[in-house]
């Protein structure tokens, strides 16, 4: 392809999304296709001529669109908002067509200058002291991984340089909510900690880690000759952004020498709002910090904003110094390839810059507020109805919600299927997407809310569609 | 941003890259800025109001690209070919416009299904069996971890749901060769087995694996009771490219019940051509197998493809499978969040299959051939010539080379001195880049070729540069 076919077809593809975008609300939601069907469009063989992009690119709709569930949909409702902003798309487009690839300072000194300064902005924008500093990651799973690691090797003094964890004679223990993400179960059995070394503490009526529980599991294991090494916090867990009561577990952290990572991979964005930050007083005595811009902020997927109090820890857990990588700038400038698990990255700041310059603190915020409006609206809804019940506070943008139908009260088997069917009809009916989950054994709908185009209507139409869907 | 300043905005980016595409070869290579030059274009604040996106766009030229250092450049030899294609940018734009999570089947079959087509495509062009499956990763530095947490959970039993490493009562050992990527130690070493269980062994003169070295080292470790677990074998080493014995290895691999992962970061992409495959003879009896197509072949960074012979296996070592992720089709389909480190994915499977299409398998042949011949141009010239000498064989498309005057011969401090210097000048000209590194302790000066707009004339300015350099 030549620079005028790339003009002509890349311009077509702007007014491609756009017309997408326009569109996308008049989509089911949940892609209606089956299992193998957008496989079956595809030829089993690669292509052997070339030339043939153009022709693929008429056809996209039927190809491909079918096959998406529309995340920028206003009535995307499930998992948890991942806006794409139009200025993050653009952002993409300078990022890729400049082809950078960002490893060290030198093979793309603004690479890493802009995120240094975009870093900077974001923990000015969520209140946090400039005793942090961040770094751009795929995504939160990636970050805990890298957290648990940097404790393991505070704890065990590098073991890493020599027998080990294989070399330890006493094991060492991770804490974490029994409500926190999965991927925190995922980072503790990768580092090799082993399950039988993961304790997931019991929370509280408000689904919060219970300090009373974390205090005595410490315990217990100091007296069995293990060693606590890392605790996780919650702000804002999956399930019900249930907010861990981080203070009290920074104080036990400190006490025990525990690493503290605190989870906030939805929840951060809120932290933009000054009046939110009180749900994760105590996050400066963290050791470490996760958060997802490319969740309800508007920074497409991916970027994940992860924040350290001691970069050069960081750096001694990831950094690897081959000669073929050695620059004639090394230890005056960053070389962000030592801070995660790639060697090679992306120009990802760019989206963050793109993004906040078109919406500007103000406006992020406005929105922020918006949608925690509409969350508490919602939440209003469910309690002053008669047969629906609410299953947690609503501390943030997410309400769980199930109808509890009077024939079937107290007959949880039977309201697990009523609620599951109940979500099946909504998500299949494609006029909104949502995500049933247990809590504590019982059936719940989760309704997240947040996407960029979500407005107040489409929260009534959902509640309206869920009552219905209920008869 | 509303969906007409998008399409305003997104066709003069579109344009911007063209045009940058176009007068790259004009740019120096290596950006010339300062450490902190680009950092000091920024306010040290976020904007507070929005609507300044379409202002920095008209900047981005001295905010950003002076201090880009470009990899589609022409005359870019440093470190791997990273090739942006035309494409596979447009693929970018429709990944990102679609604003595509695709964690599970559910949440975008298209994302998951595509990659299904393509990574097969993929596998049948490097001439694998259908007893691999494919899957995206980022970087090979991951999809190297996750062979060898692999590797480690096959041969501990899956220690991971017990006591992890740290309840093994012999320590599992690693092995590579000497000159394999800086990214196989930090695997090993974020793995948990930590360095004193890590073997780097002895390569010959042609700088591959020595297997009677790796023998001995095996039958020593028994010896002494510890549990070989995970051989990683380089075909096509980063410093020079060098290929290891793979079917030697291979065989002693079954023997031991080694875990046998391949890295062709770099190299995968040769085998496209039928000719170069007898390079990795022997990778049949592989387990895992990593290589880039963000590198030498066209597909935008980052696009990483790991095949595996056991996905389920994989998939046991990697899944974390929470009520909430839950979905109606599991079992049917893949969820591709359970084949690797982190949960959410992007559409990065459109960018393989655009850039299929546009160039198809025979024009990707092509320019392979191309870089070949243009690498062995380069190495006749080298031998030719009087005071150069040829650091190693060139099996694929890195030269690597030094400059040895008579009058410094045998002072290898002042040849370190001397060739240092003369790619510092080269560099810093800005008309061509090269990664000056260390082989076994003697200078040399890689040129490694590929870059997707690298014609035999480029190489010969390469070669004038450094001749003149070299005065």
């Amino acid at each position: 392809m030549d620079g005028r076919e790339f003009r002509k077809l890349g311009h077509e593809l702007i007014d491609w999304v756009a017309d997408y975008r326009e569109r996308v609300e008049r989509l089911p939601v949940m892609s209606p296709v089956k299992p193998g069907e957008i496989r079956a469009r595809f030829p089993s063989e690669p292509p052997q001529a070339g030339g043939e992009l153009a022709r693929a690119l008429a056809r996209l709709d039927v190809d491909v669109v079918r096959g998406i569930t529309h995340w920028n949909h206003p009535s995307f409702f499930a998992y948890f908002p991942s806006n794409t902003s139009y200025a993050s798309i653009l952002a993409d487009v300078v990022a890729s067509g400049l082809g950078v690839q960002g490893m060290s300072w030198q093979t793309s000194p603004a690479a890493t200058e802009v995120e240094e300064v975009v870093m900077d902005w974001l923990r000015q924008m969520v209140g946090l002291s400039d005793a942090w500093t961040g770094v751009v990651h795929d995504t939160a799973s990636t970050a805990t991984l890298c957290a648990l690691l940097c404790a393991r090797e505070k704890a065990s003094g590098f073991s890493q340089n020599g027998a080990g964890l294989q070399g330890l004679e006493a094991p060492l223990v991770v804490y974490a909510s029994k409500e926190g993400h999965s991927s925190i179960e995922k980072a503790a059995l990768l580092a090799g900690f082993g399950k039988d070394n993961l304790r997931l503490v019991e929370t509280d009526e408000e689904h919060a880690l219970r300090v009373d529980r974390l205090e005595a599991e410490v315990a217990a294991d100091r007296a069995q000759g293990r060693v606590p090494c890392a605790l996780v916090a919650a702000i804002g867990t999956t399930g019900t952004t249930a907010v861990d009561p981080l203070a009290a577990m920074a104080a036990l952290a400190k006490q025990h020498g525990l690493w503290l990572h605190v989870d906030a991979a939805l929840a951060g964005t809120a932290m933009v709002l000054p009046e939110c930050r009180p749900l994760w007083r105590g996050v400066e005595e963290a050791d470490s910090l996760v958060f997802n811009p490319h969740k309800w902020m508007g920074v497409g997927f991916d970027y994940c904003a992860y924040y350290v109090r001691d970069p050069e820890h960081l750096v001694r857990v990831m950094s690897t110094n081959p000669s073929y990588l050695k620059t004639a700038q090394d230890g005056a400038v960053k070389n962000y390839r030592d801070w995660h698990i790639p060697l090679g990255r992306r120009f990802r700041a760019l989206k963050l810059w793109f993004y906040l310059l078109d919406v500007g603190v103000l406006g992020l915020q406005a929105r922020i507020r918006r949608d925690l409006a509409n969350a508490q609206w919602l939440k209003e809804q469910v309690d002053a109805a008669a047969e629906w019940e609410r299953m947690a506070p609503v501390p943030l943008q997410t309400v769980c919600l199930r109808h509890v139908p009077k024939a079937l009260l107290g007959d949880e088997a039977a309201l697990t299927r009523h609620n599951l069917e109940l979500a099946r009809r909504v998500n299949e009916s494609g006029a909104a997407y949502l995500t049933p989950s247990l809590l504590k054994g019982r059936q719940m709908i989760r309704v997240s809310i947040g996407a960029e185009s979500t407005e107040r209507r489409h929260v009534e139409a959902l509640w309206r569609a869920l009552q219905q869907a209920a008869l």
